[in-house]
């Protein structure tokens, strides 16, 4: 954890705690402060000008602080960091007025972190890899003990670590004369577990020595934007470094779909293969350098992906993905030669794929509903994973349901005038002077304002409609008295960073059909929700958990996401984000072999459900077209 | 069967049913008749002169009978082949003098043919081949059915076939799409079964359409010097066709020990690994054409070869086979892909290895073992394979001991002035007349004399030992009036062909140092299987059977070998021999999953001795350094 400092915002007398390093006008929002800020936090605009009262801070300099105002003490709030508790003062001028200080602003609410514990591995017993590495010294042959060199390590295996039935590969029985009287018949065998306590072991790998503290796996959550990966310790389940890139299919299109489409095209498939595997094999070389593992020492690899994800890696045929009736070709995965799938490691490390449900619940889902720990609480929770596609699971420790909707492109920035993916410049929050109407612009990197992502657009949506500039069904008021409302060639739009305050060309600005777009996708994840609640005869009163899923769960501001009505109105506390699931879900199969029949488990629990075919899910998506809903008793 | 043919020699009115198609001088042979023949039979040196009395009969012309000879009605028994029963006379000066018709010749006595029935298999119910082709057509996918296509697939196994648990591979994914919409969802199945009952059956491939019918598998002996293949039709064990090559290794020497040296220099392993594959492949290329098989149609490949070769095709070690104690890698297998061995197959062929018992007894005497049938019946057997390394066999279906030892190469032709392996103009068969000492030779393929091979020299010691020409020792009986004993630059020698009768440029000769080696080869082989028998507590007169391995086995003269020593003195009706022991091993192997487990069990079951351990081996060695033996009692 990272230092932290005391922070009171005057006039309104707010005290916060915030982390060191981040600025004062990220800290005012987080406080929900609200500080003109139109260019994003780059100090382009010169709106966020504060007084710092008392505490020491540092400031980058900026020509839009003239020497006058800095002379009579002014800083821009976005270039300031404290170096020690501090008394921030917002002149009225770039704040809110007197009058909203202490009425219009609340404590802001965001999901807490809802997470697997991996030291619970240990505590249960099940701290166990999938594979994992032995010592054992051998008898040494001689004239009245010949044995061959295979049975003779076998039966070491088997009086001395009670291991029988193992298969040796023929790669290790290629080096086994040779390994086995290079350190004097002392040798370190890996071996991998089977997922069924009735299957066989395998000895996947041998070396000469004692080496069982340098066995190492790796964890990977393929998604269609982004991949992560992480290198943990087998011994310890530690996290010797991590890395996330983005998946080079990016060139081949945004979405699961172009890339299927792309697939289908000769050689096509095989294209999509090399080129998820040449980002996987760029962050496995990455990590490997900043943690000093060699490459050997990666005994086996854990991936996470959804369905399309998982069967481009593996080149399998999506063509029947995208076509009804959505038949994948599998859902489940035999461990396999991760060298066999392309990816750069050693002959023997072993790859271990996470099942799907379906072809739009993929295994990314699975791992997520593992690393949220849902399946094994007595809480109906709701899992919910937000993207262009929304996945969708409810249920507890005693059954599973599950479904996807296609929400489109909009909580990606897709479709959007100014939208972007979450990327440096990318407005991720916002917030609006009631009185004055002016934006306060949050963006990621504090860069000049680029273009609004997922979670701004949210914000923003959520604040034009608190302040009634939109209506429940999406139109801008057109009395609004504000000359950031205007009328465009494509209809009204409200102005939120001029030219001059972004780095481009152009004013970024959100028009009425972002706001259809954005409508479309929250109406198609409630109606999702709602439908599959009554799939299993619950309402969401019945919720007792809601756990968000992905990055947009954790920056989601709860109190927007229900003004919308993407999520129901429900107490903060009983809605949780987890980190990144599919990873934290893959670290708990690389770490123990009984989570991994889990898994299994849990997919044959999960009951798949497809929207398309339930009739009631277009009545509840038409009904969801509204903010917060046609229904307003749902949201009271 | 071939045709057979009555045949009465005259005077001697010795009646024997011949084959169709063999000489006349090779009748006489089998019928223990003696006709002069220097020169092999191959027409050069004019002496197998006899009259036809009556029959039919084709006759290839020879310049070595003149036009008076055969105006007189004399033919060349070694060129004249018979079309029907026939009688035919042998002069007084080409054949044996009068008195020694009635007395010096007795039946001929070989080993009859003992083998597994594979007719059995199917009586017993345990026809099942270890991959097998199944037809299934499946339910197609729907808007209320969208399951995975490996899960319909693997459902639809259980449900209609009752086949749980199994594997998919990799391969059979990326291809299980196309190959299921291919031909309306019916498709046939290649199922790879475990060996043991409680394994994973595999899934080999998929094919579109009902391709049961095509179901085919290989069997291969890969020998030192020779490499066998069959290719049989798994649906009803029928062999489609059947090759013999020379191992390619030859290049790179006679036995074992000189292609493991060869293994060790540098690239050598794998040199090795390609050579002998290239044998197989060359087969497997000529047997698929022969038999208008597709490459592809191939499911499986059963190996039987003796340790050296087997390490040699898998690029397995041998460093540790030729030195002392004699380890080698592995004795077990586990199922592989065939093309990770080199071998030619479709990436789903699979290989099934024959287990060894040790370094010196291989998966070619398993093989045998199994072919034979001794390791079910109650008889106590000795099983012997004769080579360069005789592999001892003794035991029945209750226990079963084996052993090696070291025979030296003259039963291959080694280490003999005039010794060569068995190819045309070998001579494999001998007879000498008592009076005269003049030989009849008979060569392989009727060509002129080349040299001798293992066979050859076996009737040619126990002929000059009956015939007092050599001693008890082995030496020459120096008083012998025949101008075909001489000295030489080696000492004595027997002049067997004269130049002008062979097809070299020097007399065919045998000698002191030839009859030493010879005996040296036989003793190794005497004590070899007395140690063993003593070892297990037995003495040669409670074997109830002997069974001969391998090409010799089938050749052998038991009145000679029983002459010299070879062989216990044993009524000829307890001496079979089987034919190729481990292709019939591999047969069953390749047509009964449960006969490949009774392998495990048969492996298990055979207890090695190394007789190098064996402090007596060396007495019982240095007792049977004689003709028969030192202790005459032994053969009364």
């Amino acid at each position: 954890m990272t230092d932290s400092r005391h922070l009171t915002f005057l006039p309104a007398e707010r005290r916060i705690t915030v982390a060191a390093g981040i600025t004062v006008l990220q800290a005012a929002r987080d406080a929900g402060i609200h500080i003109n800020s139109s260019c994003g936090g780059s100090g382009l605009c010169g709106k966020c000008r504060i007084k710092i009262e008392s505490g020491s801070f540092s400031e980058e300099e900026s020509p839009r602080l003239s020497r006058k105002a800095r002379a009579e003490g002014f800083h821009l709030a976005c270039r300031t960091r404290l170096n020690s508790d501090a008394e921030v003062r917002i002149p009225v001028e770039a704040g809110i007025i007197a009058g909203g200080l202490t009425t219009g602003v609340s404590e802001r609410r965001k999901a807490a972190l809802q997470t697997f514990n991996i030291a619970e591995l240990r505590r249960a017993g099940i701290f166990h890899p999938p594979v994992e590495k032995l010592f054992i010294e051998l008898p040494r042959p001689g004239p009245h003990d010949n044995m061959a060199d295979a049975g003779r390590l076998l039966t070491a295996l088997a009086s001395q670590y009670d291991e029988h039935g193992l298969v040796i590969s023929l790669a290790v029985l290629r080096k086994l004369r040779r390994v086995l009287r290079e350190d004097d018949f002392r040798v370190t065998v890996t071996i991998a577990r089977p997922v069924n306590p009735h299957g066989r072991s395998y000895i996947l790998n041998l070396q000469a020595g004692n080496w069982i503290k340098r066995n190492y796996g790796l964890v990977f959550d393929i998604g269609t934007t982004t991949v992560y990966g992480q290198i943990c310790d087998l011994a310890n389940g530690k996290i010797m470094a991590e890395k996330g890139e983005y998946n080079s299919q990016i060139a081949y299109g945004e979405d699961v779909i172009s890339r299927m489409i792309q697939a289908e095209r000769p050689g096509g498939l095989q294209l999509m293969g090399e080129t998820v595997c040449a980002t996987v094999n760029s962050a496995i070389t990455a990590m490997l350098k900043k943690s000093a593992i060699n490459r050997e020492e990666i005994s086996s690899i854990t991936v996470a992906g959804n369905t399309t994800m998982t069967h481009l890696l593996l080149g399998l045929e999506t063509d029947n993905i995208r076509r009804a009736p959505y038949v994948p070709v599998t859902t489940f995965l035999p461990p396999m030669r991760a060298a066999d799938l392309g990816i750069d490691l050693a002959d023997h490390a072993v790859s271990l794929v996470f099942p799907s449900v379906s072809s739009y619940v993929g295994g990314d889902i699975v791992a997520g509903v593992m690393g949220s720990g849902m399946y094994r609480d007595p809480e109906i929770t709701l899992f919910l994973d937000i993207g262009t596609n929304a996945e969708i699971v409810i249920g507890n420790r005693d059954w599973l349901a599950c479904a996807a909707c296609s929400a489109g492109p909009a909580f990606e920035g897709g479709g959007i005038t100014c939208g972007m993916r979450a990327a440096n410049g990318a407005i991720c929050d916002f917030d609006l002077n009631s009185a004055t109407l002016e934006p306060m612009n949050i963006t990621i990197g504090n860069k000049p304002v680029a273009g609004i992502c997922g979670s701004g657009l949210l914000m923003i949506v959520a604040n034009l409609f608190r302040n009634k500039i939109i209506d429940p069904d999406g139109r801008f008021n057109r009395e609004t008295d504000s000359p950031r409302l205007r009328r465009s060639d494509n209809g009204f739009e409200f102005v939120l960073a001029f030219k001059d305050e972004t780095g481009t060309d152009h004013d970024v600005v959100i028009n009425e059909i972002d706001i259809n777009n954005f409508m479309r996708a929250k109406a198609a994840i409630f109606a999702g929700v709602t439908t599959l609640l009554a799939q299993v005869g619950l309402g969401a009163g019945d919720l007792e958990r809601v756990i968000l899923a992905g990055a947009f769960g954790s920056f989601i501001d709860l109190d927007a996401a229900m003004t919308v009505g993407i999520l129901p109105p429900l107490p903060a506390e009983k809605i949780m984000y987890v980190g990144n699931g599919p990873l934290m879900g893959g670290r708990m199969n690389e770490l123990s072999n009984h989570i991994r029949l889990e898994v299994l488990e849990v997919v044959n629990r999960m009951t798949s459900f497809e929207l398309s075919e339930v009739t009631e899910f277009k009545d509840n998506y038409l009904a969801a077209l509204f903010l917060p809903h046609t229904d307003r008793n749902l949201f009271p």
